[in-house]
C-alpha cells in the first residue's frame, strides 16, 4: 500500500464512448437509468453524450434537467469549434453550453498529422481553435476539460507540438488536461514516461488518462498513468467501447483502491457493489455476460483444477489475489471431467445438500460416471448449477420425481405472409399416479410448451404459479450442419426470490428446451420440499416440549 | 523500434493451462489437432498436458509419439516430487520422463506461506524437493524448466526465500526459470522490478514470465517482464485459462514484433496467420467469438462513429494502431442508428454493390428509415452483413424477390418418455407465379423447416443444393419473461466457397428462424444472379467482335 494522498477522480464515459460499441444501442431512457446508477455508485464525472450528435443524446440531456443527484457531475462531450468558425458562433459549442450539464469536455487534435491531414489546416490554426474554444466555454461553464486526442502518438511524432496544444488549453483556462490513447496502441512504459513530463509541466492542473484496449493494455495503461502522477481516469463499465473497448473501470477501480491504496469517491462499502454495477450495465447493454471478467465475472474466483481446489479449502488467500467479497463476488467450485473427487466433494458441500446424503466411494463413482455420460452427449454444468444438483441427487438416490412426461406435441403455424404465427402445445404428464393432459397457446412454441406444462402441474404444485423463465439461450454444439446438430439450451428461472439455471441437450431444440424446463421445475419443487421439511422439523419440538 | 537483439521464446500452454478454463473440454484428438496447428504457426514450446492427471492427457502424449513436427518442442508439465518421496522414486516425475516429450516443466513453491501452510513442510525441505526433482529430471531429459509458482507474491513476502528457491533450481541444472504470477494479482511495475533482479542474478539462464489475467493485466505484465529482460513468455491462444485466463499470446506476439521490434519464431508472414489461429482455437474450444478481441476480433478495426469513419476513409493509420492485414484482419465499417450518412456510404462501397445503384438523398433517407425501423424491433446488423445488404437493396429498389412465403407449419411431437421426438414441417411458397407446397421430416423443427423450404425451391434454383447452415444462435432480447420475449436468430450459411450471416427477429423462435433462413436463401440467389450477369456481360463481346 502506498502512502500517496492523491484522491483520484473517476470519469465514466459508458454513456458516450461506451455507447459507440458495436452491438450496443442505448435509448435515452436506458441512459437515464444507467446515469442514476453510476451516480449512486459514486462516479465523480458522468459523460452523458454529445449534444447534437444524435436525437438520443439530445433527448437524454433533456431528461437530465430534472436529475436529483448532485454529488456526481454530468458532463457534455463535444469538439473544438469547426475550423473557420469563431468559437462564439460555433453551433457545437453553443449546444454544450445549452445542454444543462455541469461541465464540458471537448476534444482537440494534438497529433500534427491529424491537424494537417485530418482537419487540413495549419498547425498554428489548430492551437488557436483549442485556445478559443476552451476560453469561450469557460466564460459560460464552471468546468471545462480538454481531451488531447491521439496525445501519445502525437507526442512520439512531434513532442513540441503536442505540448503546445496542451499549453493552449491550459492558458485558456482548462480545468483538466486528458491525455488520450485514442487508437489504443501505446504500451504502459510509453504512457508513464509521457504522463510524468506533463504532470511536471502543469502542477496546478488535473491530468487525466483516457485509454483504449486495442493492445489489451487499457487497464494497465491507466494504472501506469496514475503511477506516473495522473489524478483523473476515464473509462467505461465493463470496458465497453468502440473497436476493442475503453479502459474497464470495473478493473481500474479495485486496482486503485485495493492494490495501490489510493482514495477515490468510492469507499470499501461502495466497492462491494462493483459486481452488481457490472451486471446491471451488462443487462442494459443486452450483452452476454463476460464470464471470465476480472474481479466480477462468474469465473473470476472459480476453481477447477483438483490440486487448487484442495488448497483453496485450506486457505483462500493462497490462490486468490483479493477477497471476492470486497467487490461483491463469491468463490465458486466447478465440476468437469478433469476434476478430481475433491472438487465434487467441495461442490456437494457448497450446495448444502441435506445432511443425510452420504457420499461413500460407491456413490462418488456413480456421480463421476453420470457426469462423464452427460458431458459426452453435450451437457455442461458450469452454467447450470440446478441441473447439476439434480444430477447429484439422482446419482446418489436422493431424488424423488415429482412428475413424469408421457408425451408432448408442439404445433406452430404461419398462415399468411403477414399473419403472426400461432403456437399451440399439448403436454401429457403423470402426477401422483394420475394423467394430466393439457394444451396451451403461446407467444411462440417455447412459451406454449412452458404454459402447457405448468398448467398440467399447477394443480398439484401451486407454488409453480410464481415461477418465471427469465433467460433462454441456445447454442449449437457442432458446426457440421447447424440445423442437424445437437443444441444446448440454458434456461434461467426465478420465483421472485431466487434464480437458478438448468440445461437441456437434444438434436431437437424443443426437446432440449423441454429438458431444461423439466429440471427447472423439479429444482423448484425440491426447494419447496426442503422448506416444508424445515417447517416440519421446527414444529416437532413445539409439540413435545 | 528497439535495437534489442534478444530472440524471445514463445511457450504455449493452451493445451494445459488453457484447458483448465471453465467451459472448455478438449478431447485428446482435439489437443492433437491444436498441437499441430500451434507447431505450424511457429510456437517454440507447446505444453501438452500433465501426464497422469487425466486419461485425456495420457492419451494425448500417446498420440504425440508419432508427431512429425520437429521445430516446436513438446513439453510435459508436472510438479516437484511429493514431499517425503525421493525424486528417483516419484511416480509423477517418472511419468514425465516416460511421456515422450522433448522437455519437462515442473512447478514448485516459491512463496513461503505455500510451503508451510499448503504443503505443510519446512522451508529447507522444499528447497531440497526443488533441487532433487530438477536434478533427477535433468539426468533423463534434455531440457528441464522450473515454474516458480506464486513467485511475485513470494518475493513480496520473503524475497530471500523466493530467490533461494530459484537458486536451488538453477544449481540443479534447470534450463529456464519461469516466474509465475499464479493468482494474477501483480501490477506491471511490480513484475518489472522483480524480473530485473532475477535477470541480473542468472545471466546465463533463460528467464520466463507466466502471467494470469485476474487484474486484467496479463498481457501488460508479460510485456513489462520482457522490457525488464525476460526472454521467454508463456501464455495461451485467446487468453483462455482458469478463472480470468492466462496471458493472451494473440496480443503478446504482435506487441513483441510490431511494437517492440523483437524477434521470435514467428516472422511477418507468420504473423498474418494470427487471426486464423485465434479463430481455429476458438472453434475447437467451442467458444463464442470474442468480437472485441484486440488485434484479431471482428470489431478490432470496426468503425462506427460518423466522425471517425470519414477520417478513416482519408487515411487509415490516423485511427488504427497497426495495419489490420499484418495480423490477418480487415477493416470494417459498422451500421447503427447513431451512424451518419458517411458510414452508410462507406458500407455501400465496401459491399461492392452493382455500380447502377445510385444512392441519392432520397434513397439514403429510405435506408436510414429502414435501419431505424428494423433496429427498433430488435434487429442488429453488425453480425449479419448479408441481411444488411438485402435491406440496402430493398430500400433502394434494387431487390427482386425470388420467392414468397405463403404459409408454413411446424409439428414436433414426442410420443413417449424414451422416444426421440419427430419433427415435420410443411412450407408453401410462390415461385415464378406457381405455388410449391412441400413437406419434410427433420432432426428437430429447424432442420425440418430448412429441408422443406429448400425442397420447395430447389427445382427453380438448383444452386441451393450446395447451401448449408453452418451456425445457428438464438438470443432473447428482453428478460421480462424469456419465453414471451422477442428472440433474435443469427444464422451462418455456406455454399462451400463463401460464408454469409443473416438475422431474423420474432417473438416466435421458429418464425425468427424462418426470417433468417429466408434472407440466407435470397442472398445466395442474389449472388447467383450477379455471377450470371457477369457471364452474360463477358459473352456479349465474343459474339459481336
Amino acid at each position: 500500500m502506498s502512502t500517496d494522498v492523491r484522491k483520484i477522480q473517476i470519469y465514466d464515459t459508458t454513456l458516450r464512448d461506451g455507447a459507440q460499441s458495436a452491438g450496443i444501442h442505448f435509448s435515452a431512457e436506458d441512459k437515464k437509468r444507467i446515469a442514476r446508477r453510476l451516480a449512486s455508485f459514486g462516479m465523480d464525472w458522468i459523460e452523458g453524450g454529445w449534444p447534437g450528435a444524435s436525437p438520443t443524446d439530445d433527448h437524454f440531456f433533456e431528461l437530465m434537467r430534472g436529475r436529483e443527484w448532485t454529488r456526481s457531475k454530468l458532463v457534455a462531450f463535444g469538439s473544438t469549434a469547426r475550423p473557420g468558425h469563431a468559437a462564439s458562433e460555433d453551433a457545437g459549442l453553443a449546444r454544450l453550453i445549452a445542454s444543462g450539464a455541469d461541465a464540458a469536455c471537448i476534444f482537440g487534435k494534438s497529433w500534427d498529422l491529424h491537424v494537417t491531414r485530418g482537419l487540413g489546416i495549419e498547425l498554428e490554426d489548430n492551437l488557436e481553435l483549442v485556445r478559443e474554444s476552451v476560453r469561450w466555454l469557460k466564460q459560460h461553464m464552471a468546468v471545462v476539460m480538454f481531451d488531447a486526442e491521439h496525445f501519445f502518438d502525437g507526442f512520439r511524432a512531434n513532442e513540441v507540438y503536442a505540448m503546445q496544444v496542451l499549453d493552449a488549453a491550459a492558458e485558456a483556462g482548462a480545468d483538466a488536461l486528458i491525455l488520450c490513447d485514442t487508437n489504443g496502441g501505446s504500451l504502459p512504459e510509453q504512457v508513464a514516461s509521457c504522463v510524468r513530463q506533463v504532470v511536471v509541466r502543469y502542477p496546478q492542473l488535473s491530468i487525466g488518462i483516457h485509454a483504449h484496449n486495442d493492445s489489451e493494455m487499457a487497464v494497465a495503461n491507466t494504472i501506469a498513468a496514475v503511477s506516473a502522477g495522473a489524478s483523473h481516469v476515464q473509462g467505461t463499465v465493463n470496458g465497453i467501447g468502440e473497436r476493442c473497448g475503453n479502459a474497464n473501470l470495473i478493473s481500474v477501480i479495485p486496482a486503485l483502491i485495493l492494490k495501490m491504496g489510493l482514495a477515490c469517491g468510492i469507499d470499501a462499502d461502495g466497492l462491494k457493489r462493483l459486481r452488481r454495477l457490472s451486471v446491471f450495465v451488462n443487462e442494459m447493454a443486452n450483452q452476454l455476460p463476460w464470464q471470465h471478467q476480472p474481479y466480477v465475472g462468474q469465473n473470476a474466483f472459480a476453481h477447477k483444477g483438483g490440486i487448487h481446489v484442495s488448497a483453496i479449502r485450506k486457505e483462500s488467500r493462497l490462490y486468490e489475489h483479493i477477497d471476492p467479497a470486497s467487490v461483491g463476488n463469491v468463490q465458486r467450485v466447478l465440476v468437469s471431467n478433469q476434476a478430481g473427487r475433491s472438487n465434487i466433494l467441495a461442490k456437494l458441500k457448497q450446495l448444502e445438500l441435506d445432511a443425510d446424503i452420504v457420499v461413500d466411494n460407491e456413490a462418488m463413482a456413480r456421480v463421476v460416471q453420470s457426469i462423464k455420460e452427460m458431458e459426452a452427449i453435450g451437457y455442461a454444468f458450469e452454467g447450470a448449477d440446478a441441473s447439476f444438483q439434480l444430477l447429484l441427487r439422482r446419482a446418489t438416490g436422493h431424488f424423488k420425481r415429482h412428475f413424469e412426461l408421457v408425451r408432448f406435441r408442439v404445433y406452430d403455424e404461419k398462415r399468411g405472409h403477414n399473419d403472426a404465427p400461432e403456437s399451440e402445445a399439448t403436454v401429457q404428464v403423470r402426477v401422483d399416479g394420475r394423467l394430466q393432459h393439457t394444451a396451451a397457446l403461446g407467444i411462440g412454441p417455447v412459451n406454449a410448451m412452458d404454459r402447457a406444462l405448468r398448467a398440467a402441474l399447477v394443480g398439484a404444485y401451486p407454488g409453480l404459479e410464481q415461477m418465471r423463465l427469465t433467460d433462454f439461450k441456445v447454442r449449437v454444439l457442432s458446426t457440421r450442419d447447424a440445423t442437424e446438430a445437437a443444441v444446448r439450451v440454458l434456461i434461467e428461472s426465478s420465483d421472485g426470490v431466487r434464480k437458478w439455471n438448468t440445461v437441456g441437450v437434444s438434436t431437437d431444440v424443443l426437446e432440449a428446451t423441454y429438458r431444461a424446463l423439466n429440471d427447472a421445475i423439479e429444482y423448484k419443487l425440491v426447494l419447496e420440499d426442503q422448506v416444508a421439511r424445515e417447517h416440519e422439523a421446527q414444529r416437532l419440538p413445539e409439540v413435545h416440549v
